[in-house]
C-alpha cells in the first residue's frame, strides 16, 4: 500500500535532485562547523554542559507531564522570568519547540475574527501556525510595509496579526521593525515577530526587538526558538501577562504537549547568564559572519547566516560536499527551503570560531563553490 | 490592544471555573505522583539519568541545527533503530515532540488526494495535523469500525488514513485495531496509530500494534511519544523504509525545526534498554491501575490511566486539590480535554508505585472524592 504510494513519489524527487537525505555526525569528529545554528557556541560550554547535567539528576530526564499536570518544573519559570526580564517582556512561556511556540500563538490568537497578514518569508512553523488558525490569512512581499498597511486598513476582521521575522533565515535581512509597529499601532492589529535568529545576536543580544524599543509593548508579540544562541531546545513566546494566560488556556500546541525536558531548560538558562556574563559573544558573530561575507563576494547580512546564491540545488550540495572533504562543514539551502527557488550555500558565523579556523573555512568555500560551478 | 482583544476572554473563562494555571514543582517533593506520565517509573532511574548527563558531555546540549543540516546524531540514529526493533517496523524517525510527529506523518500523507477518517478521541495533535494536512476530514464515532468502512467505501479519494490510538487517553479504552486493519486492506486505506498510551504499557512493552501482529505491515504506521513510558521527550513515527524517506523530504514538522537535544535520546534510548532487560515492568502498571480503579469503583482500564468521573470540573479541580494537601499528585481532566464534556479524575498508575504508596493513595482519593461532591 505505502510502497506503490511513496515509491514513485520518491523516484520523481530523486530525478530532480532533489531527494534529502539524513547524515548522522559521530562523537568527537574534528571539523570545522559552519552549518548548525549555535551561533554562540555555546553547546559544548562547560558551564552551559554542566547547568544541563545538574538538571537531569535533580529533576530527572523527562518533564513527565504536559505543563499543566505536572510538567512545570521551578526551572520552567525561572527560565521564563530570565528571559523575559533580558528581553524586556512582561511574560514568557515555553514551549518544548519553537515550531509548537509559533503554531501556539497563532492559533491561539487566530480565528474567523482575525486577519493574519504575514510576510511571504516567514518560517514554515508560521505558515503553519496561520493555516491551522483558520484565520483569513494574506501573504504579502517581503518586508513591504505598504502592502500591510493596506490589507490591514481593508479588512473586516475586527483583530488583526501582522507575522515577521527580526532576521529572516535565508537572506539574513532585517525586517522593518519600526514601520510595522507604527503600522499596527494605527490599524489596531498586533506584531508578532518571531527572533529564532535574532536572540543572542541582533540587538547586542537581546534581540532586535528590544533594540528598537518595542520590547514590552501591548501591542508586540514576541517568539524564540532556544535551540539556536541558546544551546538546547524549546521555544518561547514573549508578551503581556494576558497573553501569557490566553496562551495557557487556548495554545492547543501548548496544553497537549509534554513540558520541555529539564536538561533543556537548564542548559537555555545557562546559556542566557553566559550571554549576561560576557555581552561582547554576539559581536563575535558579526565579525565572522563580515569575513565569510567578503570572502564569498556576497553582501554582509544583518544575522549570523551568510547565503552564497548557487547555480542549482545540484552544484550547492557538490559544493557542500567538497566542503566536507576539506573539513568544513556548510548547510544547503534548496527548494522548496529557499523563499525565491534559488539554492544557496549557507554558512553559519558563530562566535565560537577563532581567527585560524575562520581563515581555513574562507579558503576551503571559496574553492569548493569554484569546483562545483 | 491585547489588553482589551484578551482580558474579556480571561474574565469569561474565570467566570466559568475554567482557568487553568500553572503551578510549579519544586525539587525534592515528597508526593506520591499520580498525575505525570512516566508510566515505567525511569525518569530518575540511575541508568536513564547517566545516559542523559553523559550524552550531554558528549554531543554537547543540543543538536545545534535541524535533523537534515547538522541535527542528526549517531546517537538519533542507534534510538531510531532499537525502537524500530523493538516494536517490529522497518524503520523509525524521531520528531523533537509526539506533537510533531503526529502533525507530520498526517500532513506528509494528507492532501487533496488523501481522505483522513479520524475517531472522534483521538489526540489534538493528530486533529491539527488533519487540519493542517488539507484534506477532506470525516470524524467517525469512537471505535465505530463499520463507520470506518463506511466513509472509506464512499471515497472518491485515491489515498485514506485511518487515525486512530491504541490505548486512548481519556477512557484508557483500547481501539479494535485487528478490525481496523482489515477494513483498512479491503478499502485500500492505511492505518495511523498513536501508540502514546501504548508503548511501554500494552503489548507486554512493545504496544497493541505489535501485540496485534500488526508490526511491519505495509499498511500500517505507527506513532509513539518517547516523553511517556521513555521518560523523555521527543516523538517517533515507524513503518516502512519509504515512509521514512518520504517524511524525511515532505514532513514540515520535521524539515524545519530543530532536532531532539542529545540528553532526551540517550534517556529514551537508556529507558528502552531498561524496558528490554526488565520485561516485567509493564505488568506492574496494569497491577496499579487496577488497585486504583477498583477503589475508586470504576472499571479496570486498558491503560496505565484511571478515568473518575466527575459532578463538574469544580468538583474535579476540588478533588485534586485534596489530594495534594494529602500528599498525592492527581491530575484532572476537564473541558476541551474531554472527549464528552464530562470532567474526570485522572489517576495514572505506574511502575514505580510501592504497595504502601498505592494503599495510601487509594484512602486519600477516595476521601477527597467524598469531600468534594
Amino acid at each position: 500500500m505505502l510502497a506503490d504510494w511513496l515509491g514513485p513519489k520518491a523516484a520523481a524527487l530523486e530525478s530532480r535532485g532533489l531527494t534529502r537525505r539524513l547524515r548522522a555526525r559521530s562523537a568527537g569528529e574534528r571539523l570545522i562547523d559552519l552549518a548548525g545554528n549555535d551561533y554562540l557556541g555555546l553547546a559544548s560550554d562547560p558551564r552551559v554542559v554542566d547547568a544541563a547535567a545538574d538538571a537531569v539528576r535533580v529533576w530527572g530526564t523527562g518533564a513527565t507531564a504536559s505543563r499543566l499536570v505536572t510538567g512545570t518544573t521551578a526551572l520552567h519559570e525561572e527560565l521564563e522570568t530570565s528571559l523575559a526580564a533580558y528581553t524586556g517582556h512582561e511574560s514568557a512561556l515555553v514551549f518544548s519547540s519553537g515550531y509548537l511556540a509559533n503554531l501556539g500563538v497563532v492559533t491561539a490568537l487566530g480565528g474567523p475574527g482575525t486577519l493574519v497578514v504575514s510576510d511571504d518569508h516567514v518560517h514554515a512553523s508560521l505558515i503553519d501556525g496561520s493555516r491551522l488558525s483558520r484565520s483569513r490569512v494574506e501573504v504579502v512581499p517581503h518586508s513591504d510595509v505598504d502592502a500591510v498597511d493596506k490589507v490591514l486598513a481593508e479588512r473586516n476582521e475586527p483583530h488583526a496579526l501582522i507575522l515577521t521575522e527580526s532576521v529572516f533565515s535565508v537572506l539574513s535581512d532585517e525586517a522593518p521593525l519600526e514601520e510595522l509597529s507604527a503600522v499596527a499601532l494605527v490599524r489596531q492589529a498586533v506584531l508578532v515577530v518571531d527572533e529564532a535568529h535574532g536572540l543572542g545576536v541582533s540587538g547586542g543580544g537581546r534581540g532586535s526587538v528590544a533594540a528598537a524599543g518595542l520590547a514590552g509593548l501591548d501591542h508586540v508579540i514576541v517568539t524564540m526558538t532556544l535551540s539556536k544562541a541558546m544551546a538546547s531546545q524549546g521555544g518561547v513566546v514573549l508578551g503581556p501577562f494576558l497573553l501569557r494566560e490566553h496562551l495557557i488556556n487556548r495554545a492547543r500546541s501548548f496544553i497537549y504537549d509534554t513540558g520541555l525536558n529539564p536538561a533543556a531548560c537548564a542548559a537555555a538558562l545557562a546559556a542566557l547568564h553566559v550571554l549576561q556574563a560576557e555581552p561582547d559573544r554576539p559581536a563575535a558573530i558579526h565579525t565572522a559572519a563580515a569575513r565569510l561575507a567578503s570572502a564569498c563576494g556576497v553582501a554582509p547580512s544583518a544575522g549570523a547566516v551568510v547565503s552564497v546564491p548557487m547555480p542549482g540545488p545540484r552544484e550547492a550540495v557538490r559544493a557542500a560536499e567538497v566542503c566536507l572533504e576539506d573539513g568544513v562543514r556548510v548547510g544547503c539551502f534548496r527548494p522548496p527551503s529557499v523563499p525565491d527557488g534559488i539554492s544557496r550555500l549557507r554558512l553559519t558565523a558563530h562566535a565560537g570560531l577563532s581567527d585560524t579556523d575562520l581563515d581555513r573555512a574562507c579558503t576551503v568555500i571559496v574553492n569548493a563553490i569554484g569546483r562545483s560551478t
